[in-house]
């Protein structure tokens, strides 16, 4: 790397970000000003000196990552001046309905934003997830005089994302991963919310990440010191074997008459701010949204490089393909985001003759059985291996190489006890491409990942959730372990898939439409305990959400149910149908999937004529949807062993018997039956 | 504090320990016998050298609080030997079905047991609460030669607590604040269930703990250096201004053939190793749950201390009361739980004639008339101050002295961007007693706290979050900032009040049963846009979880709603009264408290006869139990202007009318229908 060598025009665009983020905020009358302001010196040095892509095609594969965890009016600023899909009158409508540019950055809403950040923490943990996905990659692919997969990812983030929680875990990990190519500024501006961050942030960021096996750096004067923010930078990506922060000193709002204080962080300038903030930039007072014509020359050449370096990319890689033709295939395969031909074919099925497993272990079996021609999928567990059965005999640990516990190539992902951590790592991952990643976790547990677990589902991001302990039945470990509301929690995101396979066909089900959903992420609810295959499941069936396990004409009733409690509805049915009670049993593995199916088809299998009973080991909320009656948890599991909770909460064939008989005496005077699918609106 | 004498019985009481241990888990045949086999020696020194506490008075105020962190046998173990009310058919017990001993320790299930631990670090974020609550007590009631309350809080904690972002940013902030009170001791074991922590947690953890302001010690034989462990908490206890964190180098199973493997993690002893293990120990192998007499005696006699210790103090405390009476019968009266008499007195009530006003605007009114009677209120925001309007005019910060920004009698709590760590530390403040913690942070960044927030509601502790920017209606921030899952997940959390409030008198309703359920935590989800007050509303009516808003005989059609969305039903009703339409307005602020009420009450609200409608901008999922249609979101929110927002997915007094006209004339030629709360059966 070559000395910094300043432009005149470098003043002019920082000047031109600054004021730029400043009309955009105020337009709106809404947003943060004071953070672009302050780190409008450091987004040139790293846009115009270092950073890799090509705003003409911003899905470049090998194009340098950048996330702004403090998601704010800076990155959209910076897009428009590069020459992405985003317009001045984009900018101009920011915080509008329906724009380009949402309040916090959304990715797969707009160009070249990489990950959905604003909530805090997030972006920190996406950023390690997409450095990983650079480390992995780049050891299976690359060859000798074939560096194709070397990209940098930079993160900017606040005070804010370093106090969260989840960056904590990322960093931790991210530091005994040795992410060399993973580049972290640090905007330490001392200013939150609540003021001054003296008033809760008070520990040795340095210190911690070098607990952490960062390398750390710092420039003091982040204002002004291009050249010390250059070579920051450019030592940062010198160190191959450790990540990097910077922490950068900045004045909040630089420019601004409220400068330094909280009074520029959530809220627009006032007017005489802005216009005196314009001419101490050398700009018209009263003009706004101007950007100078050399600025945008400027950020127009760097374009035209990053243009050029994927032009220069495209050809290595042709050449790449030359030889090695296998491996271009698959890596051309995996980043156009398709499943290898006939994958599915892989998946195990069963029938009522096969033994009993625990759905755990039916989903080992299924990565056991798809893994070896899947290469995609990267993952692991939340230190809880043994328990959610994720890695697969002979997978090989993704570890530093010097640690002598696996190598970047490795697909199993050791995230340590971090859930919220290895989440947001998760979305990186899914952000990055070419990868499928799945975690793994106690059912119970994924709630401490709820932050990122929703923002999966906001961004469209492919992740495997192995939701083991599904329900009381994990028994001894106790309502503590005993997930109660997370079932529902899940089901009422949008775009999240929550599957809880009822048996072998089921799980299958489950990984083949988690799979093949390429937008949408995937929470597979498992059991603990042993689970009989089902007479009447199939993958097919299965994989429209929900179907008729068991079917009788001119039924007096329907069970429906999901998971370990089907096996019990079933049983139950058994019991009524000796008392001439005539019970049909509905799967519905997954309510997300079921409502994606025509009209007609739901109609069928929930349909009118008999009452439906929902059975669920869980909170009934939510099972009014489906069903007329619900039986579940009456609040917390216990515990103890796993037959003797279900005993007590009277989640037993004998019990469901008796609760069935009483639905259908309860419904048999009111006459014929309305399925609860039938509405008078749908939203 | 003076040197340490070892006795004999020592070595005993601590192969007891150890012994008991593998028996109670081998006994349940499941449970984690390598922790306390590990941990049994700091366990003894811990217990029998510097705990105050009385066994037969677990709820002695002064005493020292013990938080394991890790949470499994080994605290039963401790109790029972102390006295506490744990007999040893209650250990052999261990993880059966309504025993006192459940997988996982939980707070008011257990005697001796302060607070629920098992999912990893929120003992840690408990034992920082358990110590600020000390601290701001010392502070406000201590007196010169009356130093009433001093004790000290001892966590015990694993690598998993530690990997865990809550306890990162308990930690964090524990430093900051300085709690000189707190002691950690760190079982540094080095295996977690993936194997050795080499695999995912290589970070230098005395340099974290360094770099947030604590102290660190360590001790490198925590299986036999006695002295050393007892030089180290002596130390720790001697420094005021900082915490402490011991780390405590332990081989995990030890004494097991297995010992330092992940095998003694969490499965039982086999048979032989068992018998090895106890006649390296002294025990007769065949014999089991074998406490020898002079343990027995050993741990009476610290439980003497411990009452001898409580008398002392209880004269203290009447010495106290002659001197200071007032603070004395404010102490005694929030030690009991009570409120002050009439305190309620103080809800501000209103009419339709006052103005329009956010909620989060109405609890800052209810906060600001209530705090100045109620100095059991300590709380604050994970840095949203100024959004969440929680900082009342005149209350000062709860801050070290040294940093000049507060005092430790403040009941500001800055709690930094931690919203996780927040929820966990608020648990150990109401599981301390005496203080009633509120918290704060928008609706949609409660879910970052999911962990701590279903042990609030688990443990019975009285958490209040102010929960603002509760829906679309926060407008601009877009749908990275609007809940749409987080109400149902709240709904479903068992004992838990999620309040949605419409309007003044329900948000003084909301205060005033979140404040009087002395054993149930609640969410009161707060708008950031005006509501107007509503005729019809009252803090009694409210009070009752759900009421009828508006009244009409012979109704065509029912609108059940909450929160903001309340006045956009009653202008929907307003509209469809026009063309002869007659709607009945109920308000549901809370679903906990209304299915409290008695079945007559509740059937009277949500009456059979006409359709019902429920309207709220949130997900519909659960609204199905009170309501036969429902309208919300399709997804996910917006960002713009949250008028427009709100136009957008069509809850406007306009279109809902629209909808209840069409649901209207949908259950027309229905006839009668019948309330969706007749049920079959109640769970």
């Amino acid at each position: 790397m070559s000395a910094f060598a300043p432009l005149q025009a470098d003043d002019v665009a920082i000047a031109t970000i600054r004021t730029l983020s400043v009309d955009v905020v105020g337009k709106a009358n809404s947003g943060h000003p004071g953070a672009p302001m302050g780190m409008a010196p450091v987004t040139h040095v790293l846009f115009s000196r270092f950073l890799n892509a090509n705003p003409k095609n911003s899905k470049w594969f090998n194009r340098d990552r950048f996330v702004l965890s403090n998601g704010c009016a800076l990155q959209y600023v910076t897009l428009h001046l590069l020459g992405y899909q985003l317009s001045m009158d984009d900018l101009k409508a920011f915080r509008q309905l329906d724009s380009k540019t949402p309040g916090h950055p959304e990715a797969g809403h707009t160009d070249g934003i990489e990950v959905t950040t604003g909530p805090l923490g997030q972006g920190f943990g996406n950023g390690v997830g997409l450095a990983i996905a650079q480390a992995h990659l780049a050891a299976v692919y690359n060859k000798d005089g074939f560096d194709l997969i070397n990209n940098f990812t930079y993160v900017f983030c606040g005070d804010g994302c370093l106090m969260e929680g989840v960056a904590s875990e990322a960093a931790s990990l991210a530091g005994h991963l040795q992410l060399g190519n993973l580049i972290v500024i640090y905007d330490d501006n001392h200013i939150s919310i609540d003021g001054d961050t003296n008033v809760a942030f008070t520990e040795n960021v340095e210190q911690r990440f070098s607990s952490y096996g960062w390398q750390v750096l710092h420039v003091d004067d982040g204002d002004n010191d291009l050249k010390g923010m250059y070579n920051a930078i450019a030592e940062a990506r010198q160190e191959k074997s450790k990540p990097t922060i910077i922490r950068l000193r900045t004045t909040i709002g630089y420019g601004s008459k409220q400068q330094g204080t909280h009074g520029v962080h959530g809220a627009p300038l006032k007017a005489d701010d802005i216009e005196a903030l314009k001419s101490r930039f050398g700009f018209a007072p009263d003009q706004k949204f101007h950007v100078p014509q050399e600025t945008y020359d400027l950020y127009a050449d760097f374009g035209k490089r990053g243009a050029a370096l994927e032009a220069e990319w495209n050809s290595l890689l042709a050449a790449y393909g030359q030889k090695y033709p296998k491996e271009h295939a698959e890596l051309t395969r995996r980043i156009s985001g398709k499943l290898p031909e006939g994958w599915e074919k892989n998946l195990p099925v069963y029938t009522p003759a096969d033994a009993a497993q625990a759905s755990r272990k039916l989903s080992e079996i299924v990565l056991t059985s798809i893994i070896p021609s899947l290469p995609d999928l990267i993952g692991g567990s939340a230190d809880l291996t043994g328990s959610n059965l994720t890695k697969v005999k002979g997978s090989v640990d993704f570890q530093p190489p010097s640690t002598g516990l696996g190598t970047y190539a490795g697909t199993y992902i050791r995230y340590g006890v971090r859930e919220h951590g290895m989440a947001a790592i998760a979305n990186g991952l899914a952000a990055y491409g070419a990868v499928v990643p799945f975690v793994a976790t106690f059912l119970n547990f994924v709630s401490y990942a709820s932050g990122a677990v929703r923002l999966s589902a906001l961004s469209g991001h492919q992740v495997i959730w192995v939701a083991t302990h599904d329900s009381i039945g994990l028994g001894e470990d106790g309502p503590t372990h005993q997930p109660v509301e997370t079932g529902i929690a899940l089901r009422a995101t949008p775009n999240l898939a929550f599957w809880r396979p009822a048996d072998g066909n089921e799980t299958s089900a489950a990984y083949y439409v988690a799979l093949e959903s390429k937008k949408t992420p995937s929470v597979l609810s498992l059991s603990r305990q042993n689970l009989p295959n089902l007479e009447g499941s199939s993958l097919q069936k299965a994989a429209r959400g929900g179907y008729v396990l068991h079917e009788e004409d001119n039924e007096d009733l329907t069970i429906v149910s999901s998971g370990s409690e089907v096996s019990i509805a079933v049983e139950a049915a058994a019991k009524l149908k000796a008392q001439g009670i005539k019970t049909r049993i509905v799967s519905l593995p997954c309510w997300l999937v079921f409502d994606q199916q025509d009209e007609e088809y739901r109609l069928s299998v929930l349909r009118s004529g008999a009452p439906i009973l929902s059975l669920e080991a869980s909170s009934t909320a939510g099972w009014q949807k489906y069903s007329h009656e619900q039986f579940g948890l009456p609040a917390w599991g216990a515990s103890g062993p796993y037959q003797k909770v279900y005993e007590k909460f009277g989640i037993t064939g004998s019990n469901i018997a008796v609760v069935g008989k009483k639905v259908v005496d309860f419904y048999k005077p009111r006459g014929k039956v309305e399925s609860p699918l039938v509405k008078a609106f749908h939203l």
